[in-house]
């Protein structure tokens, strides 16, 4: 069994390469939109979306690279979705991940188009991946699209918008976080599964994973937002409680906050029961969500 | 052979119904962001890409309502892409169709969100859609993602904007006009006859209509930016000129442009040679396109 370091490099080291290979080049007409495009999706993520879609797609079957393109396009779906966010009239941040954000480096009339391109290449590029039949390639857009669309991401975030005007309350916070983190993040897990064609049965027990670190992973996001420092993060932090930002914590308080994301990887590990060694990545990742310090 | 208008009627009734069946309902929570996708979706538009896309659709040999979703999905990316557009890091209009744009009755985060919700629920409203197989609904989804992302409408947009920093050329304008408004329109035709499964000679001649009706539609709607009133237009009239905005009238003068229009639907029409009089609607909306009055 090799570290989960070592294997988490090794899975970021072929996404990188995958991304840069189908995103278009940057001197694309029109060369800024393409730069910016690029600028936002290399900017030194941790891939942790798609390093799960491939390790259940590996963990169900799946062998070659099939899985890459839907990989891929779960992280440039969340990509779009941190261009967006960023904006003034959305969480208004100048710093992500220690460089200045896409509209602060673009203007921003071209940080949403370049969020909007992305998303739309997304689709694109799981419809281009001709290693997977036509229904498998159904089946993770309809994945995609669902987790990050009104009802998944895109919702999380208006209700996060318009949260910002009453009191967090458990129901509220449990709402935003669902739907703006743990959905796509299961959904990254699902892409994987349905990339390999897996049974129903080890597809929902994916799921069950997935969702629950999805959660325990905004939860332990926002305890980093109290406790973590600016330079560890590499953005401003503290600022969610300056704003009345529904959180974990500002509804429960640290202690009961930790103390629920441990639960959640609780949660996530007994769902992996039903599979065998083979699934230590996606347990190691379990661990390393509510243990990283950003 | 009936009216144009009783046509365009018709078909319009029939895309309202429909799109009122695909959106979720406005109750749906978030309900800010549901009333704001409808918001902008129901406000008295043509439906000029759908109608194209059940004519193609019916031209094409298609039957039943199988083509309701892609045409459906047609207009929802084309609303998502004004919202956006009317953005005041935009085009910063306060105006659409005779009512405050979607940032001004929503505020710009939920704007920003509504356009994102729309693009993601086009790609799934397709997806659903089990009348049309695996196949097909990918042809369609690729039609769609390829002419509205960074290499169609989306690339057409970042043209238009960075070109408001230079002095218009043919050349640019062309760019920003056929990716901007040619290739969506294009696809909205290509759609309709790619759900019917258009042999490859049908489909090629369908496109050489659609771009040229889009490329005509651009030009016209650009005559009457410089000619129309507002009241008539529902919208702020001569702002391009006042912005440097790369618009075909700017580069050759009103008569030129008024001529290359007319051209375009010249072209348009023999590309339809190949089909019998059951092309009426698709010939008579290549000429009514360039003698609107908004």
């Amino acid at each position: 069994m090799a570290s989960l370091e070592s294997y988490l490099a090794g899975k970021r080291e072929a996404v990188e390469r995958a991304l840069d290979r189908l995103l278009p080049p940057a001197d694309t007409p029109p060369e800024r939109l393409h730069e910016a495009m690029r600028y936002s999706v290399f900017s030194g993520g941790k891939r942790l979306r798609p390093i799960l879609a491939i390790a259940a797609y590996e963990l169900a079957g799946g062998e070659g690279d099939a899985v890459m393109a839907p990989a891929c396009a779960s992280e440039i779906v969340h990509t779009y979705s941190l261009i967006h966010d960023d904006l003034p009239a959305m969480d208004d941040d100048d710093l992500r991940r220690g460089r200045p954000t896409c509209h602060k480096a673009y203007g921003e009339g071209l940080a949403i188009l370049a969020g909007d391109g992305l998303l739309t290449l997304a689709f694109a590029i799981v419809l281009g991946e001709d290693a997977l039949s036509h229904e498998r390639r159904n089946a993770v857009l309809r994945e995609l699209a669902s987790a990050n669309g009104p009802s998944g991401m895109v919702g999380g975030q208006a209700a996060d918008l318009e949260g910002e005007r009453s009191a967090p309350t458990l129901g509220s916070v449990e709402f935003i976080h669902t739907h703006k983190t743990a959905l796509p993040i299961e959904a990254a897990v699902a892409i994987g599964a349905l990339s390999a064609g897996a049974g129903e049965d080890a597809l929902a027990a994916l799921r069950t994973y997935g969702r629950a670190i999805g959660l325990a992973f905004q939860i332990a996001d926002d305890l980093l937002d109290e406790r973590g420092t600016e330079d560890e993060m590499g953005k401003a932090v503290g600022k969610d409680r300056g704003r009345g930002k529904q959180t974990y914590p500002a509804v429960v308080g640290l202690d009961k906050a930790e103390e629920r994301a441990r639960g959640l990887t609780d949660e996530a590990l007994a769902a992996l029961e039903r599979f065998g060694g083979e699934a230590w990545p996606l347990r190691e990742i379990a661990r390393f969500i509510v243990n990283r310090r950003n």
